[in-house]
């Protein structure tokens, strides 16, 4: 096994995510944006280390003593966020450098993806920036979330200002993955890290790999890219990290058109779309396709074990749902599974029929009082050692009393088995499935909104999986 | 243009959905499932026609005198729906015939998607139907529904026993569209007629075809297929049907895998897929690909107008969010447009910057109360000549204000234009998404759960547009 020292350490992005001080510089007035909001939103989430707002116009907001420049405070500044007219930036830009600050988000907009008087006001703060040792994320990024230590400088009011903490890092090019845009408060399975890089002109994916690749909160990576600034670094850098995390990411620009518009709004040139695909099969980045993906898919890998083998137990209420998921499985390699004699003899056991190679529950569903034998049809299906992984697709009616009983059944599985699980509910009633979906994966059970998606979610588990075993 | 006589008329199906009397052999025990439930359930949706259960050792149930045998019934039936066990139902298949019943649905399940003596029985009932001159929809079905008359013999109690009535038919050979399993009442856009058609031993897919094809309330059909009875009688009539209404299909089997656990459950063999996606291209068929597009993609068609060219407008609050859209949009022949010089000039009078490709909304959202300008950015967009389509991507705060105001928005565009619509909504609170996406339906707009459905229903609904303009 390759064993190379991480880089992380030195990369200084630890400043951004753990800083035990922060400047915020930018407009102070009551509003839906802006460093007022930043300042809330730190309050809120309770955020350990200090805070100094800066704005010549004020003396004190929220409880806080604000200071008319950044050279007055008197402390220490790990990291200062720059939420101001773009024309100011270079200016405030050097006054961080004069005061030894290592890192900057300029959550400001109007650079590079504006026009040519922002691309030259960028290349200056770049400029400046290096000089002095500063690392940059942004411009035009809407910052950064750590979910451990309540650092969530979000500049917009509207959003929960709580993430959950959890194991998925999610990065991208624009602010939709941000807590302003993103539904974190109804997520159930939760974030480690959350990063808008903008416009990139300085930090960028690679360093934000390699940032993530030794965060021990951090289980899987999932990117939005527009761009990639350095083709033979990324390579070389998501290659490294794939072997240690899963790394998901989804690409925009794969067309002509949508690589022209993207070129205009973040200012920087797309890569050709099959250069990229096939540099992402070469470094095992999982490529996703869809925006739903993203927030979904990586929760297989956060809160499920890796399948062992491509072996897929299958339970359905119905025949035709069953069909369209093995049409689906059989593209990710998964193959269902066989079960062993006894567990044949089991289910028929339990009812006549039952052990099938697709688990048909339909049959004693039309029986009543079905849930009391359900818990077994499960633990029996999961304690076959032929199986690798299980789709478990469930219909639940619409009285609340079946959701308490599958839950039930669920947190009788905790730690009883090393199969990965995943889970599609259907019925009558969407806010009972959306409530069950949620206690679910509260337990630690990932539920895919689409059947396809869950086994999409088991597919890529196993081939990360078996890549994974492969190189060991 | 062709112009065939339908045969619609003539296949009898209208017995089945619009029934004046119908007789119900089953049991009539209170449970989960059977002939208690049926007449509950008609009686709860108000069905007009007559119901007369049959069963030999009750006098009455739910109000209703209960008949010994269907000879007994003093009155003409038009259709029989039967929930026996498998090897009761030629006997009284037989009674059926000599009553002069021409439609009979047999729910009851155990016949070629069994076994042997399954198979035999469903022979069996065949034969006795095509003598006495009866159809058949069935066996192994939960049945069909009519929206407009309250006909919903659903033999299942858990679900919403009222149906919105609309113009989407939704036809498949599994009960998971049947209102015990599918969220009717959650749904915003109505549907006309469903049916479970089982195991297809009479009416298949091609009789509904041909009755939906002249069914004043159908405006698209909906079909999900394992198999196929007659590939010419398909192509031939599929392709007729989707001349005058959009035909959606979605076909399981599509590996070897899937095809053959569909022929064991339905008793019917696969097709080939190869020919299938061949013969849909030959027939102007839409196919479908997963199980939510099914649901889904059929309400561009019910509840907007076709789009008469490929131009294809978008509003966007993030450049991200965009460029994901054009990708997608390439795929189907949908090409952004270039606004007019005079929207162009309108929206940068709106906001500077606002008149590009794409409009972009993120700069104003920026600023306090935009929300004062974003009904001008709708309708100057929307007023230009120059797009077809509108792709409209909305952000919506967790504050309840803001999905009022939209809503108003969308109010004032009914009946103002002839542009077709697309909407996806995003934000961070996804229990105010789903309700602002049910009213926005229940006004007439479709929006989509999914940036890449949204985008789909356009691209679909282009190609079925300009098919037909071919065709003329």
């Amino acid at each position: 096994m390759e064993c190379e020292v991480s880089e992380s350490g030195k990369n200084g992005l630890s400043l951004f995510f753990e800083p035990q001080s922060v400047a915020v510089i930018g407009s102070l007035r009551e509003g839906y944006f802006g460093g007022y909001v930043v300042i809330k939103t730190l309050l809120n989430a309770e955020f350990g280390g200090k805070i100094f707002p800066v704005n010549p116009s004020y003396q004190e907001v929220l409880g806080l003593k604000v200071y008319p420049s950044i050279k007055e405070i008197p402390e220490k500044i790990d990291l200062a966020l720059i939420m101001i007219n773009r024309r100011s930036v270079p200016d405030v830009m050097r006054e961080c450098a004069r005061k030894g600050i290592k890192a900057v988000i300029v959550v400001a907009d109007g650079f590079a993806e504006r026009d040519e008087e922002g691309a030259k006001l960028q290349n200056e703060i770049v400029e400046i920036a290096r000089e002095a040792g500063i690392r940059i994320i942004g411009p035009n990024t809407a910052g950064i979330v750590n979910s451990a230590n309540g650092f969530i400088p979000d500049p917009y009011e509207p959003g929960y200002k709580k993430v959950k903490p959890g194991a998925v890092a999610i990065c991208a090019q624009t602010g939709m993955i941000n807590p302003q845009a993103f539904p974190y408060g109804d997520l159930h399975y939760g974030v480690s890290k959350i990063c808008d890089y903008g416009n990139k002109c300085d930090v960028d994916e690679c360093d934000l790999l390699e940032y993530l690749e030794s965060d021990p909160a951090t289980k899987v990576i999932t990117m939005y890219l527009e761009s990639i600034q350095d083709g033979q670094r990324f390579l070389k850098i998501s290659r490294r990290v794939a072997k240690k995390k899963p790394v998901l990411i989804l690409k925009s620009g794969r067309t002509k058109e949508g690589a022209k518009v993207s070129a205009s709004h973040t200012g920087s040139l797309a890569v050709d779309d099959q250069i990229f695909s096939a540099a992402c099969k070469q470094a095992g980045i999982i490529r996703l396709e869809t925006f739903r993906e993203f927030f979904e898919l990586p929760k297989i890998f956060s809160l499920q074990p890796l399948p062992k083998g491509n072996q897929l137990g299958m339970i359905t209420f119905t025949g035709g749902v069953g069909v369209l998921a093995i049409d689906e499985a059989a593209e990710y390699g998964l193959s269902v599974a066989r079960l062993s004699p006894e567990t044949t003899k089991k289910l028929n056991a339990i009812f006549p029929g039952l052990g099938k190679t697709v688990v048909d529950i339909g049959p004693p569903m039309a029986v009543n009082n079905y849930m009391a034998i359900y818990a077994d049809i499960l633990k029996t299906v999961l304690s076959d050692d032929r199986i690798d992984c299980l789709f478990n697709i469930i219909w639940t009616s619409p009285f609340k009393e079946f959701v308490e009983e599958y839950l039930k059944f669920y947190r009788e599985l905790q730690g009883s088995h090393q199969k990965t699980i995943a889970t599609w509910i259907y019925g009558p009633s969407i806010p009972l499935i959306n409530e069950m979906s949620s206690r679910m994966e509260d337990l630690g059970f990932p539920v895919f909104s689409d059947l396809e998606m869950g086994i999409k979610a088991l597919g890529i588990a196993y081939q990360y999986s078996n890549r994974k075993k492969g190189e060991e």
